[in-house]
């Protein structure tokens, strides 16, 4: 099903029923709206204005549209700031974050939970049971531009109090973050300082404690939310639009509190912000890499326990990119189909018609700015539109026979220590997916302690703490599984095992760390047996009871096995990664295909897609039954067909 | 003539008579003074002390030389400083500028205007029918050091007064600034808040105005020493020193209050701060690139009305590049010449004698540190001044055959929203005049709306918001014109056109684009047709009712006419761009020459001059009379001849 | 000898004795405590905890081992930031640079005057005459961190008192300043601010003036420091570690307080902190430059002036360059054996055992985090440690035939004044120190100003301010000597000399420097004659009367000598510096050796040893006596022989 994102409140009202109809004329079912009103709907301190609104519901519903209503909490009104500044927040140099953009609040600041509660709730009881109500999104893109943390005084009356109910005791605290170093003892809670703008680097334990704190905090917020929602609103569902790479808290966490997860695929504006090297980001600059919106459907279909949407899909050029190309012709329908392959409920494009105002004015829509003709995208959208009538219902999304174990604590650590300054562990699991997805292989993703049951290769780029649940979970793994390095390196209070990295994971590994050592560009470390290439940026010194299947330059263990549990002592390069990969799905039992670069797969049930990105044709296996597009898969084309 | 920059509270005044002789022997006749003197003038509050400017005055005049005096206000003393700190300015992180260098002032503050009014009004009673006066330069280079806009609790205040007056309402303000979008609606102009510290980006409509409001206040500041500075002083000129690549505030509107432009030109050091590539950088380092100098003698001639000066001309090594050669032999005296050759009055070195002391103390004089002994450049300065008797008046500058429309709201404009991160008016503007210069043509420059009569090629790099007298403009130019990309894209308040771009030129030029691609380094699309080349940086998808003369590698168009009017829909590479001024050259019925890289001509009068900014010989048009140097144009030579 | 640092405070009471036992077993004789311990000294104001130190102490002292006792100074706790907030640094933007790390205090603070004083008085009068105590450290690493300068209110109120003894009244002050330049001047002591957050550069006399305040203040709180410990610990002598690459305070006064000196030896953290080229970086990523250790290990003896010590030798990878690689097998022994050559009394290791908390938790100790098993590093301290019995002990230390004069306010002036972006002192002074090891010589450091006797060969590769005492040694050198780019370039003020540059040095150089050329990469200037390379990132123009050894491109003199002082007038690159050093030092009747790249060689007493830093064999001369090592040198290698 389609979707768009709509402002009612940014064109005359003369012009919404024509758009509504305009919409559901080219396939769309679904309406975002609302999510930054809020100077609308109370332009004064108690003074609502909601009648425009209701006018807005009605016509949409009115046209057959289903609406989604968004909180309108991402754009706290000015009168409000003014009424409260400590709803600012303060970045880590110590300024304040004024209004005049969006998302200028503190997760910290209980007037604004008292703030946000009264908005929710006024909205909530309104439309909770209107006729053209579908669901509800929460607030708008959390953490998106840095916000997830604030440095102000809000955050640290907050933080200490949770830490309060944490440790019980300085003591404790002490012990825990090993303050005995450099004198870093406190004698109270009111002795605890933010983590920032000190002589020299904090201490990482209190960074990792200060970090959990905030993602908390987004999760509780997000949870106040929804709670009251429900109460008003019976049986519509919840969902957030995740933003794309945004790793700052914990998705899993505010995943649960929601009936299905949803996220803003910008697939070309995310090449510029990937870690990427500059060849690869004029490679995939027009189509975006194969990759990134595949991994995003993946992870927030794991987020939304099986249920996604695209809840912003880019539908041509974007705005916030320091480059923002147009994509080639035929890429926003790619886009459309690789979600809905991957499970989306829905692919709703935002927006509907380009603003010729304001910050997002070089923002593609799915109309011409300001005008009711249709821009390339929308003439795509639109094409999609037709094609989902023609295929119908696409049967439902299976457990794939690979989970990635994707643990946002490790990028948060990784973050604060990196120790090697290439060590980002986004890149990792990304990099880690990209080559599983090249053997052709459905992937799932799973937070560490979910039960990887039915999983034949469990892939866990990095799990730096792994607590008792992880720990389990792996124990009871049924499949072949893969720890890479920095795995098990940290308790739960980043100190060191006891008993050396992994940790928890030794026995079930056989392995232990002695010493790690970080590789700046040009080094590298030949590795060969079972499996060749090369370690680069990070090196692991192993010594195992297990089986060496691959070792480095000077003999030591790079890849060891035991009982099914392997673990990878280095970051691979490309050939190490394809080799262990390969050997490891030969291992579990999986057949794979060695895609080109620009080819990616995706079953859904027993329909199979294959998706173009690339110059050259690739001709899908012969004697298929084919439901879309053609056999021979043209640049930026989709091809699907039933087994 | 010449003149020089002269310091005389730096020297015991036992020199000062030796000094003015020894100009006065080298052929100069012109000496500025005074523009940094404030804390001499009046070392306390009240206190004055004129006497040893008196002196300095007449011992000047007594030698034969015409004074140019500087009103000291970009040095305020610290006793004002400490009187007023509101007057120092805030930089955009909310950090105060504050005392110890120069121009630590905001032109909000209105202390400052009233202290500003005071001690010009003071100095122009003082001298303004002083014999040896023959003119005046208001403050020194506005805008240096990034100080045109200031961001603290003055400008505030000054720019809600400025958009009272603009928008008379906040309903009207919102709409022009879009402030529906994102809830950024004010309820009243104390609302209102500067567009920096934010979340994230700020309303580009509110960056423009806040840009507006700093230029006009930069103008109006300077009217008003000009206005206090005529009264006192009648029929002496007033001029400013107006710095190179400074392009934060209108200069057009500035010139407007003066008699004559004058610019402080630094060939050398403005090649670290172009955005020229590394290799540009180095090919240049030691003569400066051949177009930097002349692209700013004949912007500010344009400023002056047809009246220019050289206020400073770099006479050696400078001291705030990042790096600062020795100029080769020969160049002090080349740039001299050349700026005669674009019709300089008074080329006016900076400075008479090498500092020992202080921040410009590496920055060389015409003598050495200290000492009476001419430097190198100090030498050249020699030879020119004989050159000057021996060649005698120079013919009248003409109007040029073709016209460059130059726009400082454009550059503001996509400072604000570049869109793909190299898109920099400045760079684009330059890479024209560079193209035209190398066809031997000359140039001259125009505000937009200014009229265009008698021009053969009218070249439009951008202008994003034409203005209906602009507009009129074209309609009634009699030659070809050329329009580059983003012309017309916005309207005055930062909006996309209803008709979408190239908006009020839609008609003339029978283009309409309806996408644009912002393209990284690496990318680029092929351009075929009349002319040839590729577009990078930026493309524009554009369909047109009038001729296509090339296209993009898909088919679409490129560069297109109607009537004359030319579109031209990309960045374009140096072949496309040389291309295409050569085919509307011809167009135009101008005869072309196609000049070595380092070679460039310049006719003043039926007077030409030629340059070698190269390491090779180049040899004039034979028969030619020459006046100036040799047939062969040697490596940093200088030729002239009469037709 | 070997010792180690300790922190008995990290580890249970009941490992202290095994710890100590382990420690005598390995050879070690000294450990270094309590430098970071004052939370657990003094937990709240006034309450002391020393009985677990007494019972520390008491059990180092009982196992053999001498004790060094650092004072607690680097880490004011908690409680004491919090009553005395002004205590706090302050950065050159205007952040207070707070609790939560180390260092953090300013040396401008009263306060912190009077309570470093109290905690170092009770210290040492409690343990001052502790039979297991051999000497004492003063704080950890003066300057570590960015700490020399502080930018807040308690720094402007002592520079204040400091330039008002310094200058005595504004006058002189302003004309030492040259504040006329500008208007910068001032009326009142009370009216100087801190030379930051100006508008655009501020006055290099001020900024000079502030860092030599800073600096004097360094070497008097250290001072202060010493005067008590002596008091109260009569016979015990007293150092401080020096941090390697430090040059914000003069290393040579702090010295002066000192019995010996010591510094912290990170040979493979250096490397990412010295402008090497990328492919140097590459290079020496996993053993260190061949030169980073030595150079400080001539630099601190002459410091100690003659006495020494390694205070933390890094004993495998650290955890704060941006890149932490384990060092090459051997290193260790190899950093531990050359120290010892260059003169070390004893080669201390950081740390005993790798703490699994906090900060440095990735920082190898020569035990593994949390345990009692030697890491790669202390197998290797194990073996330096049976060595030492093996071999003895070691001849005394010479007098090199060579002295290279190192001056920190040259360092100062070219960070204040660059000029070119690249002419970095510590750099130049670098190479000249490589160039003429490479040459296989010994090498001295002196301050400017010490007594040059007995040299063959003096460099200077740069000296920016001569004062009196420095051109007295350099008249009354016996050896050929050599100075630098821009020596004699500036008065004590900050002025260029009135003779021009090399001012005091023009005599008995016979060069005046007339102009200077800063060259960005990629341009050089060629020179030959005697000596042939090219010049590169700066170049002077120079006259003489002396004689003329090589010449620039053009013939200008680029190497002169005039009675065994010679001039370089640029920064050679590394041919012409070879060439000139090997010139040179034949000049001077030294015998020289062209060693390879990773090759080099240490006299101590009649005994030389050879290190090798490459991944070649290096055969020593035939016929040596070997005492250490074998007549093969292999990669990672030391070899020691008798002549």
């Amino acid at each position: 099903m389609l979707g768009v994102c709509y402002y009612p409140e940014h064109w005359p009202e003369a012009w919404w029923a024509k758009d509504a109809r305009r919409m559901r004329d080219m396939g769309i079912s679904f309406v975002r709206i609302g999510e930054f009103a809020w100077s609308r709907l109370e332009p004064k301190r108690g003074e609502f204005d909601f009648a425009w609104l209701d006018r807005a519901m009605d016509t949409l519903g009115a046209a057959g549209l289903k609406v989604v209503l968004g909180t309108p909490t991402a754009t706290p009104p000015k009168w409000l700031m003014d009424e409260y500044p400590e709803i600012a927040p303060v970045d880590q140099h110590g300024r304040v974050r004024g209004f005049g953009s969006r998302r200028h609040y503190t997760f910290s600041s209980e007037v604004w939970w008292r703030e946000s509660a009264r908005i929710v709730e006024i909205i909530a009881k309104r439309y909770g049971e209107h006729p053209a109500l579908d669901g509800w999104q929460t607030d708008n893109e959390y953490g998106c531009h840095d916000t997830t943390q604030s440095w102000g005084p809000e955050d640290l009356k907050a933080f200490r109090r949770w830490l309060r109910m944490r440790y019980q005791s300085t003591e404790q605290l002490n012990e825990a973050w090993g303050n005995v170093f450099w004198s870093m003892e406190v004698n109270s809670f009111e002795d605890v300082v933010l983590p920032n703008l000190t002589v020299t680097e904090t201490n990482p334990a209190a960074r990792l404690d200060f970090w959990r704190f905030q993602s908390q905090q987004v999760a509780a917020y997000d949870k106040m939310q929804c709670e009251i929602i429900r109460k008003h609103s019976p049986g519509r569902w919840i969902t957030h639009n995740f933003m794309g790479f945004v790793n700052d808290f914990d998705h899993w966490k505010v995943g649960e509190n929601l009936d299905l997860a949803s996220w803003d695929s910008y697939p070309i504006g995310f090449v510029e912000k990937f870690p990427f090297s500059q060849e690869e980001r004029n490679r995939w600059a027009e189509t975006s890499h194969p990759d990134i919106a595949p991994f995003h459907h993946d992870l927030y279909r794991g987020v939304g326990r099986g249920r996604f949407w695209i809840m912003e899909q880019q539908p041509g050029p974007v705005n916030w990119a320091p480059w923002n190309p147009v994509p080639k012709p035929g890429m926003v329908r790619l886009w459309s189909w690789e979600a809905l392959a991957h499970g989306a409920e829905v692919v709703s494009y935002f927006r509907w018609r380009q603003a010729p105002f304001a910050q997002e004015q070089m923002h593609a829509g799915l109309n011409l700015p300001g005008s009711d003709e249709l821009s390339v995208g929308g003439r795509e959208a639109e094409i999609v539109g037709r094609e989902l009538i023609d295929t119908g219902a696409l049967p439902a999304t299976e457990q794939a026979p690979v989970a990635i174990v994707y643990d946002y604590e490790t990028y948060w650590a990784t973050v604060i220590q990196p120790q090697g300054r290439d060590f980002q562990y986004h890149d990792l699991a990304f990099r880690w997916y990209e080559a599983v997805r090249k053997l052709g292989l459905n992937v799932d993703f799973a937070p560490p302690g979910a039960a990887l049951d039915g999983y034949k290769l469990v892939l866990v780029p990095s799990l730096m703490m792994v607590a008792d649940a992880a720990l389990h979970a792996f124990n009871a793994a049924e499949g072949i599984v893969l720890y890479g390095p920095r795995s098990g390196s940290r308790t739960r209070q980043f100190a060191i095992p006891e008993n050396l990295p992994p940790g928890p994971l030794a026995k079930l590994t056989g392995a232990r760390i002695t010493q790690v050592s970080s590789l700046r560009p040009g080094l590298d470390d030949a590795v060969s047996g079972t499996v060749c290439g090369a370690a680069i940026r990070w090196r692991e010194y192993l010594e195992t009871d297990g089986e060496v299947l691959a070792t480095f330059a000077n003999g030591d263990p790079a890849l060891t096995a035991k009982d099914g549990h392997h673990y990878l002592a280095c970051w691979p390069d490309q050939a190490l990664l394809r080799q262990t990969l390969t050997h490891l799905a030969a291992k579990a039992g999986l057949e794979t295909v060695a895609l080109p670069d620009h080819i990616r797969l995706r079953r859904r049930g027993g329909v199979t897609f294959a998706f173009n990105y690339g110059t050259e044709v690739w001709a899908i296996p012969a004697g298929a039954n084919v439901i879309l597009g053609e056999t021979d898969v043209k640049p930026q084309a989709v091809t699907a067909w039933k087994e």
